[in-house]
């Protein structure tokens, strides 16, 4: 039995076939569909668990494995180095997925998941922002300016029509390339210095936080006066005592979480009063007229990442792998010809 | 940065170039060391957890993780389908091992654990035996003659000089091919039916059970008069309600647990009472002198596989075929040349 392996060259390649905005519209599309089917008893998600360390830098790795009944089980595993940029010129989240079958506990796939984690928290933005933000056209607001800002900005634009986009980030040299970085969008992109902390909330319609503030150190921004139906899509916060937005912001919005019981131990609603707390993204999608009416209001979707979302990321990546021949099949498993015989022949 | 993949062609291949005894006695070796060296406060092993289900067939996909501070993230994946060997002609334990840097949280490597594990549990077994059992030459039982048994007697052999041998398995061909497949020790071994179970225990100085015996249908032999040194290694009990030992038995012996939570949790240990409960197999070796009378009284070391094991099992499979040159490196992780950039070159 063969595991299909996704190489770092394969998923370069996969995006070069598939095309970015391809690629991204469908895995909205699933990650969609997946939502709208999402029932909560056919889904078992452990909480997210890891080793966390301080030696040498700050760290972890951690696993989030889930399992949709029927249907294989997916282990995302990350690793958290916020160092890793300056330090080592890698990224802070280096992450791999792997899907195993139930029938035979097989491991099916394993694949860079660095790039499908980026894609999927766009992606699952995007599906937030269709629903919760003002018709386009919009400006976009970015506070961070890192991998996922490219990812959330595109997932915006492939469900809005963006007029704007105002950015800031606290390191300049991050800042300094984020306009080359979403040249592909062809957007009008405005990038500002750590001051813009403290106006960009009034002035734009949707507001992505994506950065890697450290536990305790947040908000990222000031609260202020903003447009009525500002929404934000709070990306950044995953892990206790980490949060991006000040609390009195919060505390006056209609706050989704993407999985409840993980956004109160490590999203925004660490801070946010329990009645200003709504469904999941998942239920208010498959309650779409009940809610549409919060476009009007200001929202906020708190984005943890959802072992879900990487099992919707994992089985698309696969399935475009074979459709397009992408990736290796290894036999990485010792299949002895006697099950009996761990020495034997394989 | 580059993962290095050992596949079940390289495991073959290790086998082969090591040798199958070289191979045990540095597993022997290197597993006696860490549990000499073991220190609860400088090791973080996570209570095993996984998704089991009941369709198509019974089975379950569970991780068994940890982390020596200062050392790699090791990650042992176990698919467990008893029906797997009839049904599928497949081991009924598949595994694969991974490794993570904890500086940057790259993925070192990934391994075919399936041999591994076999690899490892024979040489806890050979641990606890030299620890326990009485010296040689000695009677070896088996109950159950799957995979585990032949690196259960092969540990032994290491440890002790073994003058017979006498396995029953409740599957006949299971049975009929034991022989066979444990050819390459050259030992005198009688296979017998099912009946053996109720006399087995009388017949031996060391009893190895492990069998695949279903939760709640244990225990897999019948309790009797034995010799005063008797010493089981217990390794098929790993989930509630799973046990081998008639617990009659088990309350007026030692019993050395590998790991006490788990034990307790899923081992022998369910049915022995605390008073009959002796301290860790690696306590045990770190005290030897204050043990090593205990080869002359009835000892279980209740096996139900420990994390660190793993560990020690997957870094000497990276060391080995480092030195042999067995192997593949892949680039797994996509890392961007821009960190920032997740669509970039990598």
């Amino acid at each position: 039995m063969k595991t299909r392996v996704l190489e770092a060259a394969d998923l370069t390649h996969l995006l070069e076939a598939v095309g970015r905005h391809e690629l991204m519209d469908l895995m909205i599309e699933r990650l969609g569909a997946r939502f709208l089917d999402h029932e909560a008893d056919a889904v078992e998600v452990r909480a997210r668990d890891g080793f966390r360390y301080d030696k040498p830098d700050l760290g972890l790795v951690e696993w989030m494995p889930t399992h949709e009944k029927g249907g294989p089980v997916v282990i995302k595993m990350v690793g958290y180095h916020p160092t890793n940029p300056v330090q080592r010129g890698l990224p802070s989240v280096i992450a791999t997925s792997s899907m195993w079958d139930t029938v035979t506990g097989h491991l099916v796939a394993i694949a860079d998941a660095t790039l499908l984690t980026a894609l999927r928290t766009g992606a699952a933005s995007g599906l937030a922002t269709e629903l919760l933000a003002k018709e386009g056209p919009i400006v976009v607001g970015l506070a961070g300016l890192g991998a996922q800002a490219v990812t959330q900005l595109h997932a915006i634009s492939r469900v809005r029509e963006v007029d704007q986009v105002i950015g800031f980030d606290s390191d300049p040299e991050v800042a300094a390339t984020f306009i080359d970085r979403v040249g592909f969008l062809g957007l009008d992109v405005h990038v500002g210095g750590p001051e813009r902390a403290a106006t960009i909330m009034g002035d734009v319609d949707v507001l992505c936080t994506c950065t890697s503030v450290d536990i305790g150190a947040g908000p990222v921004i000031v609260d202020g006066k903003t447009r009525p139906w500002l929404h934000v899509n709070a990306v950044g916060a995953d892990f206790p005592g980490k949060v991006e937005l000040p609390s009195s912001f919060s505390n006056r919005a209609f706050v989704v979480p993407d999985t409840l019981e993980q956004c109160l131990l490590e999203g925004e609603c660490q801070q946010v009063s329990s009645d200003q707390i709504g469904p999941a993204l998942s239920d208010l999608m498959q309650r779409r007229d009940e809610f549409i009416g919060h476009r009007q209001q200001i929202t906020v979707f708190d984005s943890t990442g959802w072992a879900v979302e990487d099992d919707v990321a994992l089985r698309l990546a696969v399935e475009l792998a074979r459709e397009h021949g992408i990736g290796t099949d290894i036999a990485i498993e010792r299949l002895p010809q006697n099950p009996y015989d761990p020495y034997g022949r394989s």
